[in-house]
Protein backbone atom coordinates (compact mmCIF):
# COMPACT_ATOMS: atom_id res chain seq x y z
CA UNK A 1 0.00 0.00 0.00
CA UNK A 2 1.22 3.16 -0.73
CA UNK A 3 1.51 5.85 2.18
CA UNK A 4 -1.97 7.28 2.16
CA UNK A 5 -3.80 4.46 1.72
CA UNK A 6 -1.55 2.80 4.94
CA UNK A 7 -2.27 5.73 6.85
CA UNK A 8 -6.21 5.88 5.90
CA UNK A 9 -6.04 2.17 6.91
CA UNK A 10 -4.31 2.58 10.10
CA UNK A 11 -7.08 5.37 10.63
CA UNK A 12 -9.65 3.45 9.96
CA UNK A 13 -8.53 0.39 11.96
CA UNK A 14 -8.66 3.18 14.82
CA UNK A 15 -12.58 3.82 14.15
CA UNK A 16 -13.00 0.31 14.49
CA UNK A 17 -11.92 0.04 17.66
CA UNK A 18 -13.59 2.91 18.46
CA UNK A 19 -16.92 1.36 17.46
CA UNK A 20 -16.36 -1.88 18.66
CA UNK A 21 -15.49 -0.87 21.58
CA UNK A 22 -12.10 -3.19 21.38
CA UNK A 23 -9.52 -2.04 23.76
CA UNK A 24 -6.64 -4.05 23.02
CA UNK A 25 -7.13 -2.91 19.49
CA UNK A 26 -7.51 0.09 20.59
CA UNK A 27 -4.23 0.02 22.43
CA UNK A 28 -2.40 -1.82 19.60
CA UNK A 29 -3.22 0.90 17.08
CA UNK A 30 -1.30 3.99 19.42
CA UNK A 31 2.44 4.26 19.28
CA UNK A 32 5.10 2.32 22.19
CA UNK A 33 8.21 4.52 21.33
CA UNK A 34 6.69 7.48 20.69
CA UNK A 35 5.59 10.12 22.91
CA UNK A 36 1.38 10.50 23.10
CA UNK A 37 -1.16 12.75 23.92
CA UNK A 38 -4.57 12.89 23.25
CA UNK A 39 -8.14 15.69 23.32
CA UNK A 40 -10.99 14.53 23.64
CA UNK A 41 -13.77 16.63 22.95
CA UNK A 42 -13.84 19.94 25.16
CA UNK A 43 -11.07 18.09 27.65
CA UNK A 44 -7.71 19.14 28.20
CA UNK A 45 -4.87 16.99 27.12
CA UNK A 46 -3.76 13.95 28.03
CA UNK A 47 0.05 13.85 27.66
CA UNK A 48 0.83 10.67 28.77
CA UNK A 49 0.01 7.02 27.37
CA UNK A 50 -1.11 5.69 30.82
CA UNK A 51 -3.67 8.47 30.90
CA UNK A 52 -4.81 8.14 27.18
CA UNK A 53 -4.87 4.88 27.64
CA UNK A 54 -7.12 5.12 30.80
CA UNK A 55 -9.14 7.15 28.99
CA UNK A 56 -9.55 4.46 26.20
CA UNK A 57 -10.84 1.90 28.79
CA UNK A 58 -13.37 4.63 30.83
CA UNK A 59 -14.81 5.66 27.44
CA UNK A 60 -15.13 2.29 25.52
CA UNK A 61 -16.37 0.69 28.49
CA UNK A 62 -19.12 3.55 29.13
CA UNK A 63 -23.04 1.99 28.61
CA UNK A 64 -22.81 5.46 26.93
CA UNK A 65 -20.12 4.90 24.78
CA UNK A 66 -21.35 6.60 21.21
CA UNK A 67 -21.96 5.32 17.64
CA UNK A 68 -19.38 6.80 15.91
CA UNK A 69 -18.71 6.86 12.00
CA UNK A 70 -15.61 8.59 10.24
CA UNK A 71 -16.35 10.32 7.22
CA UNK A 72 -14.33 12.27 4.95
CA UNK A 73 -11.17 10.95 6.14
CA UNK A 74 -7.85 12.39 4.12
CA UNK A 75 -4.46 11.63 4.99
CA UNK A 76 -1.12 13.65 4.51
CA UNK A 77 2.40 12.04 4.68
CA UNK A 78 5.93 13.57 5.01
CA UNK A 79 8.47 10.70 5.15
CA UNK A 80 7.85 8.27 8.41
CA UNK A 81 4.68 10.76 10.06
CA UNK A 82 1.52 11.45 8.79
CA UNK A 83 -2.04 12.85 9.40
CA UNK A 84 -5.47 12.30 9.14
CA UNK A 85 -8.29 15.00 9.16
CA UNK A 86 -11.70 13.51 9.44
CA UNK A 87 -15.45 13.92 10.68
CA UNK A 88 -16.68 12.08 13.45
CA UNK A 89 -20.35 11.67 12.98
CA UNK A 90 -22.11 10.69 16.33
CA UNK A 91 -25.81 10.99 15.44
CA UNK A 92 -26.71 14.43 14.48
CA UNK A 93 -23.55 15.55 15.78
CA UNK A 94 -20.56 16.36 13.76
CA UNK A 95 -16.83 16.32 14.84
CA UNK A 96 -13.41 17.25 13.17
CA UNK A 97 -10.52 15.23 14.23
CA UNK A 98 -7.12 15.24 13.66
CA UNK A 99 -4.86 12.21 14.09
CA UNK A 100 -1.56 11.95 13.83
CA UNK A 101 0.92 9.06 12.76
CA UNK A 102 4.37 7.92 13.22
CA UNK A 103 5.54 4.76 11.24
CA UNK A 104 6.78 2.19 13.58
CA UNK A 105 8.59 -1.06 13.39
CA UNK A 106 4.36 -3.07 12.97
CA UNK A 107 2.88 -0.11 10.67
CA UNK A 108 1.52 3.26 11.19
CA UNK A 109 0.56 4.05 14.96
CA UNK A 110 -1.65 7.06 16.60
CA UNK A 111 0.60 9.23 18.54
CA UNK A 112 -1.94 12.30 19.11
CA UNK A 113 -5.99 12.25 18.93
CA UNK A 114 -7.69 15.81 18.77
CA UNK A 115 -11.37 16.16 18.52
CA UNK A 116 -13.43 19.32 18.48
CA UNK A 117 -16.80 20.10 17.19
CA UNK A 118 -17.54 21.06 13.78
CA UNK A 119 -20.75 23.77 13.30
CA UNK A 120 -19.42 24.21 9.63
CA UNK A 121 -19.51 21.09 7.55
CA UNK A 122 -17.50 20.92 4.59
CA UNK A 123 -19.70 20.41 1.02
CA UNK A 124 -17.81 17.82 0.36
CA UNK A 125 -18.80 15.65 3.21
CA UNK A 126 -22.54 15.48 1.58
CA UNK A 127 -21.29 13.99 -1.66
CA UNK A 128 -19.16 11.71 0.30
CA UNK A 129 -19.88 8.12 0.41
CA UNK A 130 -19.13 6.75 4.45
CA UNK A 131 -16.01 5.12 5.41
CA UNK A 132 -17.23 1.46 4.76
CA UNK A 133 -17.71 1.14 8.12
CA UNK A 134 -20.57 -0.40 10.04
CA UNK A 135 -22.38 1.33 12.91
CA UNK B 1 18.90 24.29 21.19
CA UNK B 2 17.66 20.57 21.96
CA UNK B 3 14.81 19.26 19.48
CA UNK B 4 12.02 20.11 22.26
CA UNK B 5 13.26 23.35 22.84
CA UNK B 6 13.53 24.37 19.08
CA UNK B 7 9.58 22.89 18.68
CA UNK B 8 8.68 25.16 21.38
CA UNK B 9 10.58 27.93 19.85
CA UNK B 10 8.54 27.67 16.60
CA UNK B 11 5.28 27.63 18.52
CA UNK B 12 6.09 31.10 20.25
CA UNK B 13 6.76 32.25 16.59
CA UNK B 14 3.57 30.89 15.27
CA UNK B 15 1.40 33.01 18.44
CA UNK B 16 3.86 35.75 17.93
CA UNK B 17 2.68 35.98 14.76
CA UNK B 18 -1.23 35.54 15.19
CA UNK B 19 -0.66 38.67 18.17
CA UNK B 20 1.31 40.71 16.46
CA UNK B 21 -1.27 40.52 12.78
CA UNK B 22 2.08 39.61 11.06
CA UNK B 23 0.87 37.82 7.72
CA UNK B 24 4.71 37.20 6.25
CA UNK B 25 5.71 35.52 9.53
CA UNK B 26 2.86 33.80 9.34
CA UNK B 27 3.00 32.09 6.08
CA UNK B 28 6.74 31.97 6.90
CA UNK B 29 6.40 29.49 9.70
CA UNK B 30 4.21 27.10 7.68
CA UNK B 31 5.54 24.55 6.10
CA UNK B 32 6.44 24.80 1.88
CA UNK B 33 7.51 21.14 1.36
CA UNK B 34 4.92 18.97 3.44
CA UNK B 35 1.41 19.39 2.54
CA UNK B 36 -0.38 21.56 5.25
CA UNK B 37 -4.04 21.60 6.84
CA UNK B 38 -5.53 23.87 9.56
CA UNK B 39 -8.87 23.83 11.37
CA UNK B 40 -9.95 27.05 13.03
CA UNK B 41 -12.57 26.58 16.09
CA UNK B 42 -15.15 24.99 15.34
CA UNK B 43 -14.58 25.53 11.37
CA UNK B 44 -13.91 22.07 9.33
CA UNK B 45 -10.58 21.56 7.83
CA UNK B 46 -8.90 23.55 5.56
CA UNK B 47 -6.57 20.91 3.30
CA UNK B 48 -4.19 23.11 0.85
CA UNK B 49 -1.72 25.67 1.51
CA UNK B 50 -3.49 28.39 -0.56
CA UNK B 51 -7.25 27.71 1.80
CA UNK B 52 -5.25 27.83 5.01
CA UNK B 53 -3.18 31.19 4.36
CA UNK B 54 -6.15 32.73 3.16
CA UNK B 55 -8.28 31.82 6.19
CA UNK B 56 -5.02 33.71 8.23
CA UNK B 57 -4.81 36.55 6.19
CA UNK B 58 -8.80 36.90 7.12
CA UNK B 59 -8.41 36.38 10.81
CA UNK B 60 -5.05 38.41 10.57
CA UNK B 61 -6.33 41.45 8.87
CA UNK B 62 -9.74 41.51 10.92
CA UNK B 63 -10.69 44.38 13.30
CA UNK B 64 -11.86 41.34 15.57
CA UNK B 65 -8.58 39.45 15.61
CA UNK B 66 -8.57 37.76 18.97
CA UNK B 67 -5.88 38.82 21.34
CA UNK B 68 -4.46 35.50 22.24
CA UNK B 69 -1.73 34.16 24.73
CA UNK B 70 -0.37 30.86 24.17
CA UNK B 71 -0.09 28.72 27.34
CA UNK B 72 0.72 25.52 29.10
CA UNK B 73 2.83 24.35 25.58
CA UNK B 74 4.05 20.83 25.73
CA UNK B 75 6.04 19.21 22.92
CA UNK B 76 6.27 15.98 21.68
CA UNK B 77 8.93 15.21 19.65
CA UNK B 78 10.21 12.34 17.06
CA UNK B 79 12.68 12.23 14.71
CA UNK B 80 11.81 15.27 12.14
CA UNK B 81 8.56 15.41 13.32
CA UNK B 82 6.73 17.01 16.20
CA UNK B 83 3.56 18.02 17.93
CA UNK B 84 2.81 21.05 20.66
CA UNK B 85 -0.44 20.89 22.37
CA UNK B 86 -0.86 24.53 24.43
CA UNK B 87 -3.86 26.49 25.42
CA UNK B 88 -4.98 28.99 23.96
CA UNK B 89 -6.59 31.90 26.12
CA UNK B 90 -8.75 34.36 24.57
CA UNK B 91 -10.10 36.81 27.31
CA UNK B 92 -12.19 34.32 29.31
CA UNK B 93 -12.14 31.57 26.99
CA UNK B 94 -9.70 28.83 26.98
CA UNK B 95 -9.10 26.67 23.82
CA UNK B 96 -6.78 23.74 23.63
CA UNK B 97 -4.62 23.36 20.31
CA UNK B 98 -2.37 20.71 18.48
CA UNK B 99 0.09 22.06 16.63
CA UNK B 100 2.00 19.53 14.23
CA UNK B 101 5.79 20.44 13.04
CA UNK B 102 8.21 18.94 10.35
CA UNK B 103 11.90 19.86 10.42
CA UNK B 104 12.43 21.35 6.68
CA UNK B 105 16.00 23.48 5.43
CA UNK B 106 14.85 26.27 8.06
CA UNK B 107 14.04 24.26 10.73
CA UNK B 108 10.86 23.15 12.61
CA UNK B 109 7.70 24.35 10.11
CA UNK B 110 3.97 24.03 10.74
CA UNK B 111 2.51 21.58 9.09
CA UNK B 112 -1.40 21.43 11.00
CA UNK B 113 -3.33 23.40 13.47
CA UNK B 114 -6.54 22.39 14.94
CA UNK B 115 -7.93 24.40 17.72
CA UNK B 116 -10.82 24.18 19.50
CA UNK B 117 -12.85 24.30 22.74
CA UNK B 118 -11.49 23.37 26.20
CA UNK B 119 -14.32 23.38 28.27
CA UNK B 120 -11.88 21.73 31.57
CA UNK B 121 -8.80 23.56 32.42
CA UNK B 122 -5.83 20.89 33.47
CA UNK B 123 -4.84 22.15 36.80
CA UNK B 124 -1.38 22.29 35.79
CA UNK B 125 -2.41 25.78 34.06
CA UNK B 126 -3.38 27.24 36.94
CA UNK B 127 0.17 26.95 38.55
CA UNK B 128 2.06 27.81 35.31
CA UNK B 129 3.97 31.46 34.36
CA UNK B 130 2.29 32.37 30.78
CA UNK B 131 4.76 32.02 28.12
CA UNK B 132 6.45 34.80 27.94
CA UNK B 133 4.22 36.18 25.69
CA UNK B 134 3.17 40.26 25.11
CA UNK B 135 -0.59 40.48 24.10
Amino acid sequence: MGGEAAVLFANEAFYTAFQTRDISAMEAIWAEDAPVACVHPGWHALTTREEVMESWQDILSSDSAPAIVCRGAQAFVSGDSAFVVCYEQIGDNLLVASNLFRREAGGWKIVHHHAGPCNLAPEALEEEPEQGMVQ
